[in-house]
């Protein structure tokens, strides 16, 4: 039977840039109840503390929200909603999110958060280190917090992966009554974000988690990109 | 610390209408490997029984794609989208997916299965029996896999609640670095929907889910009503 936990991991220390965030977090493992990580582990990291760690923050005018403004105009490549404070914008990464993604929550004042350049190569340096110093194979996600486009609330979802996969593909599997299935691609590594943001909440300073139990044939090479729907296929760009 | 465990619930026998779900949950944890449920588990059901047991199915001709494609439009208030084989529509609950939520999966050919008329009340039925049977305060959400405007896959999601939020609002709690937060709403009844699907999966014929270690903060009246944005407010319709 499959059985998923999911916990976050305590005791990680304010992220600077140029930390290096596998290291933080094979420590913080280590001294965690939950024990040391294990082979098919999935370590769920937030976007943040990798930007963070990355150094991708940037000073602001706190006083003037056009700095703030500015600055998602130009993260932008594309303006596709805008409605007085709300913009809508895609990515140079492909994702469709408010405000390119650039983020205030959890950072000083006066500095904005940009995400990653690359939240793969993010994901893989992590899942690097992990291997190295602990000789063990995780799934590593970097995890974001979007809007969606008919349903309130936000999600956790995945912008960057390394070593799971982002997509699964279930067509052509048969369903319980032996029919074969039509398209059913399920996102696990979004399903996965989800499940780690509900034990880190956004307001008590965990940035990762661990999620264990994720099954066997979705650790695999693997990136975001499955998960981008290329705009000649999107009906709402 | 939290922590969320989540697990199938295996034994389920196939659902026909008339079942009464609630009971049929209630046996099957109770010989459960988990142990029997507690205050505060969140049972997660699939759509698909739901509407099995409240004998939502309609007969289609399996050999007319048409009938199904009829069905479908039958289903909605509105089309949103069409392109070649694909229909995004509104329902009349609100609920902006696929087909009208109109599925031939895991059901027998020559079978449709529509969406309960009215999943919370679906879930508090549940929600009832559970209480009535074994003296214990669950939250229900009856889930659904939908797909995503921008991005591929699908995930699970809540279209019915009982007794567990669907939606949390952070406004004006602070952050980690004592900021007060932006607009950060999170859609935990989705997120709950989507660590079920991990370990129910689509092929397994698993219906139900355990999810145990939602915050204690969540339980309380709610409706799916939460999670619809109102078309006015929507900049994707």
């Amino acid at each position: 039977m499959t059985k998923l936990t999911a916990w976050g991991v305590t005791g990680i220390p304010e992220v600077k840039p140029g930390d290096q965030l596998g290291d933080i977090i094979v420590d913080a493992c280590r001294a965690a109840p939950n024990g040391p990580l294990r082979d098919r582990d999935v370590l769920v990291v937030t976007q943040k503390v990798v930007s963070k760690a990355e150094g991708r923050l940037v000073t602001i005018d706190a006083n003037d929200p056009l700095s703030h403004k500015q600055l998602v105009e130009d993260e932008a490549v594309r303006v596709v909603r805008r409605r007085g404070d709300l913009i809508i914008t895609e990515t140079e990464h492909g994702f469709v999110c408010a405000n390119s993604g650039v983020d205030l929550s959890n950072v000083e004042r006066g500095q904005a958060a940009l995400l990653p350049k690359d939240s793969d190569r993010s994901a893989r340096r992590i899942r690097d280190i992990v291997r190295a110093r602990l000789g063990v194979e995780v799934g590593v996600i970097v995890s974001d917090t979007f809007g969606r486009a008919w349903r309130k609330g936000l999600t956790d979802v995945a912008i960057g992966v390394a070593g799971i996969a982002a997509v699964v593909d279930l067509r052509g599997t048969p369903d319980a009554l032996g029919r074969v299935m039509q398209v059913t691609e399920v996102a696990v590594a979004d399903e996965l974000a989800s499940a780690a943001e509900l034990v880190m909440g956004k307001s008590t300073g965990i940035p990762v988690a661990v999620v264990r139990g994720a099954e066997a044939a979705w650790f695999r090479e693997s990136s975001v990109g499955e998960l981008i729907r290329p705009p000649q296929e999107d009906l709402f760009r």
